[in-house]
């Protein structure tokens, strides 16, 4: 598994011309980072004089921010297993018409899925970009700029998954379905805008 | 070492109370990140056919980025390193003038310290965004989102760094330091900016 390797070693294999990691992966790292501050701006609030009245909220956020790591951690490897799939659809024989037929539905089953795992680390991101936006007015005053850097990361996380959301979208025969997945990124996208802005206002007015 | 670590493991100190990482060393890996795909790209460029022309620009590009993954890559730790050095001079003992003045020196060199390695990681974030806006319009266009991948997290890598370069500044007694890295941090996100948007307009015309 990619996420059980050291970061320099994983670095090593971002950079070289391996099949995976790529930027699907990369993006969904930044994520779980972003998530991760999260988790640790709530820690460094609980049980802090002067933030007794936001102790539940800050216990409530860090179950959230645990959970959304742990699955964009899992989601790293996703993409890699995703893009090796269609690697493989791509390898299947079509020298008659009926392993043209397997090849081809193999095809749109693996760049669908190729769409959705993206698809998925961009919604966890967009709630990463939530929490912040909770975050960033109760909590700990001495870590706003951590609720700043996990804004900045989710956002590039979510961003950065849409991409690869997006190049597989032309692929797909679906046409409901392409159309259905763009409204859907359209929405995301604002929805995560708003957060990501609340959160760095009440951030930019702590830090300046 | 951080960089050594298992990415499960720094992702699980990432997220606990522990002094480190912190945001400045998970910006430093997403700006590390950034670098590495920009290496992918050249690396998937160069060899292949109908890029012969850009090759030069591509091994030059390469080497650059190459280098930027590594410096980033150190990054995290002496982040982490700068934080536990303002920790050890805030436990300096203070009880008469001499110590004090010992100690108000020492937390003055640690806090300047911990705003420079956050902003030689914001020159290096800002150096992988003017390698995407280079790559971006010769590279291989079946990578064309790994680029716009290492320009998204380039550019939340420079910002989380920009906000640990800002954390440190009203602790510094320099003001004139503190007047010409605010002007320092003000000129790198205009023009960092510049080669975000040039890279990521290229991008969006090749992934709709």
């Amino acid at each position: 598994m990619l996420i059980e390797k050291k970061i320099t070693d994983f670095l090593e294999d971002l950079a070289s011309d391996l099949p995976a990691p790529g930027g699907g992966g990369a993006a969904a790292l930044a994520g779980a980072m972003g998530a991760c501050l999260i988790s640790m701006v709530a820690r460094l609030t609980i049980g802090k004089k002067g933030y007794e009245a936001v102790e539940v909220q800050m216990r409530d956020i860090l179950s959230r921010s645990d959970q959304l790591y742990q699955q964009l951690t899992v989601q790293v490897d996703e993409d890699a297993a995703a893009f090796n799939e269609v690697i493989a659809a791509m390898k299947l024989p079509k020298a008659n018409e009926t392993e043209a037929g397997i090849r081809t539905e193999a095809m749109q089953k693996s760049f669908r899925r190729a769409a959705e795992v993206p698809y998925k680390a961009a919604v966890n991101c967009k709630e990463v970009l939530d929490l912040a936006a909770e975050i960033a007015s109760g909590c700990n005053t001495n870590v706003s700029s951590d609720v700043g850097v996990a804004a900045e990361l989710a956002w590039a996380g979510l961003q950065s998954s849409l991409l690869n959301v997006k190049i597989n979208l032309p692929y797909l025969k679906d046409e409901e379905y392409v159309l259905s997945m763009r409204r859907q990124l359209a929405f995301l996208i604002e929805s995560a805008g708003t957060s990501k802005e609340k959160a760095l206002n009440v951030v930019s007015l702590q830090i300046q």
